[in-house]
C-alpha cells in the first residue's frame, strides 16, 4: 500500500518535502574493488579480462572467443522470432527518424566587425556501449544507446556485454546488428569497463562509454571518467502520473506497475483531485499485482516507494511536479496541454490518456534514458548531442585585432596576467 | 627548456605516447573533510557557514553580512578603473552576441502516423556560480559563467566568492552586475558548495552549480553531484600551436607563456615543420621569461610540460592534434583552413597569425571554459546548453496507440516485462 497525502492537510509541506528526499537506493561501497580491477585491466590487458571472465562468468577464452564473430551475431538474429525483429526494427527506425532531427547545424559566421566566430560540431570518434547481461539485458536499450550513436556519425560503436558461460541473449545481438553496432566482446563488469577506457590488445580504447549497469560498473564509470567521457549513472526509474477523476482506474493501476515492476527501489506516484479515482486506483493495483510476473518487485515498489497525492485542483499538481521532476510524467486529464504548459521539470512528458510511458521505453521514437532522482531539474534525457562535442572556432584577421586588442590587454593586465597581455600587445606593436 | 619530439626519429610514437599520458596534476585527497564539512552545513545551515567563514576567511557574520548588499555591489563598480568596466562590458556584450545564437529552439511535430513528438527547452530553475578568491578571482570568468546562463533565461543566478577578511576583488563584483548575477554571498571553499547544493537559512538551493575552484571545491562538487548538476570540472590549460616557418617567434612565445603563466601544471606546445623556427621561438620563450611577473609559474610549467616537435609536413600534425586534443588549439599557418577542416578534437581554434588565443580568454565573444587534459575527445566548451534541459514530448491518440502499441507489447514481453506490456493491452482491449 502506497503512502496517500493530501494537500490540504496541515502537515503537507513537511510530509511531501520528507517524501521528495527519500532515499531510494543503497549504494554499495565498492570503490576499492573496482580500483583494483581497472588497474589490473591496465597493467595485464587481455590477460586480465580472461581471468575475470572464467572467475565471474565461466567463461574460457582460450576456446571462446573475447570478441562476438559476425556469424554469431547473424545466428542470433535468425534465431529469434520474427515478431520481435519486426517490432525491433520498426522501433529502430523510429528513434532513428526522431533523433536525426536532434543533430546539431554548425554556426560559422562573421559579425559586424569582420571576426569570425563559429561553433562545429563533430560526431565522437568511438563510443563503447554497456548492455547488462542477465535478466536487465534488454535489446531496446542497445537501441536507445546504439542508434542516437550512429545519427550522430560515430565511427566506431563498440558493445561489451557479459556472457554467463558464454550466453548472450540473441534479441540483444539482434538488436545491435540493426542498431549498426561495429564490435562486440562478450565481457562485462568493472572489468569491460576499464578495457574500454584503456583500451588491451584486442579492444581499441574509446572516448566514451554509456549504457547502464549494476553497482560495479556505475563504480567503475565514475573512476574512469576524465580518461574517457560517461553519460549519466542512472538511478532506479520513476513514473508521476497526472489524473483527473475521468480516467479508467486500471488503465492507471497498470502504468503505476509498469515503473514499479523494474526494480524495488522503482517510484510510482498518482496525483488527483478525485478520492473516488485514487480509491480506485489503489484497489486497481492490489487487483492487477495478483496476475503479474514481476509481482514481488512490483509490490515492494508500491508499498515502500509508491504514493497517492489528493490535490483539490490539478492546477496544484504543478508547483509539485516541477519540484518531483519525475524522469516519467503521464498527464491523463481532459485538457493536458493547459497543464503541460506550466512543467518545467520533467524527464519526458507522456501526454493525455492513450499515451502510456511504456510506448516511450520501446517505440515512440523518443529516447528511454531519462534523468532519474529529481535531476531533470538540470539535465536532459539521452540524445544525439551526447555522442557529438563542439568546436568553437575564432578568427581575427589585423583590423579585428586592433579593434579588440585594447580592451584584452586591459583586462588580462587588470587579472594580472602578464604574458596574456604581452601576447596581444606583441601583435600591436605595443610592446615587444 | 622543453621536451623536443621529432617525428621522423625511431622512437617517436612511443615518447609521443608517454608524452601523451604524463600526469600534469597531482590531486590532493581532500574526500573526507569535504565530507564532513559538507554534513556539516546541511546539519547546521548558516551556524556551520559562518563557523568556517571565521575560520577560514577570518570573517564574522555578526558584524558584515554574508548578502553583499547592491551598496556594496555599486561601491565596488564605481571604484574600478572605467577602462576595466568599459573592457568588461564590451566583453559582456559580445559573449552575450555570441551565445544568444546557441539558445536551441523547442522542435514540437506530428509524423507521418500522426504521432506527436517533441524536444521542449526549459532553463535551469536556479544557478550557483563558484568565484575563487585571491589571485584567481578573474572577473572574466564571472562574464564567461554568468552571461550563458542569462541568456539561457535561470531567473536566478547565485554567486559566491570567498573574501578573507571581507575583501572581494571590486571587478569581480562589478562583472557579476554586468552579466546581472541576482544574488552574491561572501563564502567559499566546500562550504559554499554544499551550501548551494542544500541551501541554508539564508540561501536557497540551486539546481546547478558551475565554475572553477581549488581541490576542496572539485571535491565539494563532485560530493553534491546527483543533488545538483555540476559542470566539468577543469584541469590546468593547455594550449597547442601548430605553425609553419613564416611566424614571428615572438609572438608564438607569448602564445605559449600566456599559457604558461596560469599555472605550473599548463602545457604548452609548439608544432612546426620549420626547426629554423622551433629553435627561435625556444630563444624567445627564454628572453620573454627575463621580464614576466609571472615567469617562476611560466618557467615551471615550459620546462617540465612544454613541447617542441618537429613535423615533417604540416599535414603531419592533423593526426597528432587530434590525439593531444588540446583545449586550446593555435593554426598559425598560411592557410590555416585546410588543416582546420581536419581537426576533429579540439575545445577551441584560434584561425590564423593574428587570432592569439588570449582574445578568447576575453573579448573574442566565445566561452573560455573550455575541455581540458585531452576531454576535448569526448565533450565541449561551456554554452548556454549547459543552463538548460530539455524535455522530450510523446503524444497518442487511439489510432496511433493501435498502430504501435502491438510492437511495444511484443518487445515487452520478450524483455520480461508483464506490466508493460499490460500498460498497452489494457487500452487495447486485448487484455485486463
Amino acid at each position: 500500500m502506497a503512502i496517500r497525502l493530501d494537500y490540504q492537510s496541515s502537515d503537507f509541506e513537511s510530509r511531501f518535502a520528507a517524501f521528495l528526499t527519500t532515499k531510494r537506493e543503497v549504494s554499495e561501497d565498492v570503490n576499492a574493488t573496482v580500483r583494483a580491477i581497472i588497474d589490473d585491466v591496465r597493467a595485464r590487458g587481455d590477460k586480465a579480462l580472461a581471468d575475470y571472465s572464467r572467475k565471474f562468468d565461466g567463461l574460457d577464452f582460450a576456446t571462446t572467443s573475447m570478441r562476438v564473430s559476425l556469424e554469431e551475431i547473424d545466428a542470433a538474429f535468425d534465431a529469434v522470432d520474427p515478431k520481435i525483429i519486426a517490432a525491433l526494427e520498426l522501433a529502430a527506425q523510429r528513434i532513428e527518424k526522431h533523433h536525426a532531427r536532434q543533430k546539431p547545424k554548425d554556426d560559422i559566421y562573421e559579425d559586424d566587425i569582420g571576426v569570425g566566430l563559429g561553433s562545429r560540431w563533430t560526431a565522437i570518434d568511438a563510443v563503447g556501449l554497456y548492455v547488462p547481461g542477465g535478466t536487465a539485458s534488454y535489446p531496446s536499450s542497445v537501441l536507445m544507446n546504439a542508434v542516437p550513436a550512429k545519427v550522430a556519425g560515430v565511427p566506431r560503436v563498440v558493445m561489451v556485454v557479459p556472457a554467463r558461460e558464454g550466453a548472450i541473449n540473441p534479441a540483444v545481438l539482434a538488436a545491435a546488428r540493426i542498431a549498426g553496432v561495429d564490435e562486440i566482446y562478450r565481457i562485462g563488469g568493472a572489468q569491460a569497463v576499464a578495457a574500454l577506457a584503456y583500451g588491451t590488445e584486442t579492444i581499441a580504447p574509446v572516448a566514451k562509454i554509456t549504457g547502464p549497469g549494476n553497482a560495479f560498473v556505475a563504480a567503475a564509470k565514475r573512476q574512469v571518467f576524465g580518461t574517457v567521457g560517461i553519460d549519466m549513472i542512472a538511478g532506479p526509474s520513476e513514473v508521476l502520473v497526472i489524473a483527473d477523476g475521468d480516467n479508467d482506474p486500471d488503465w492507471l493501476a497498470a502504468d503505476l506497475l509498469a515503473q514499479a515492476e523494474h526494480d524495488a527501489g522503482a517510484q510510482s506516484i498518482l496525483v488527483t483531485d478525485s478520492v473516488a479515482l485514487a480509491d480506485a486506483v489503489e484497489a486497481a493495483v492490489e487487483r492487477q499485482l495478483k496476475t503479474l510476473e514481476r509481482a514481488e518487485t512490483a509490490a515492494a515498489s508500491w508499498r515502500d516507494f509508491g504514493a497517492v497525492i489528493l490535490v483539490p485542483d490539478l492546477k496544484k499538481s504543478i508547483p509539485l511536479a516541477n519540484r518531483i521532476a519525475a524522469e516519467h510524467l503521464e498527464i491523463a486529464t481532459a485538457d493536458p496541454d493547459a497543464l503541460m504548459a506550466e512543467i518545467r521539470n520533467a524527464g519526458a512528458i507522456f501526454v493525455g490518456r492513450h499515451t502510456p510511458e511504456v510506448i516511450g521505453d520501446y517505440v515512440g521514437g523518443s529516447n528511454h534514458v531519462l534523468p532519474t532522482a529529481r535531476s531533470a531539474r538540470f539535465s536532459s534525457g539521452l540524445s544525439v548531442l551526447d555522442y557529438m562535442k563542439r568546436t568553437s572556432i575564432l578568427r581575427l584577421g589585423a583590423e579585428q585585432l586592433r579593434a579588440l586588442g585594447p580592451a584584452a590587454i586591459t583586462l588580462a593586465e587588470a587579472e594580472g596576467l602578464g604574458a596574456h597581455a604581452r601576447s596581444v600587445a606583441i601583435r600591436l606593436n605595443l610592446e615587444g
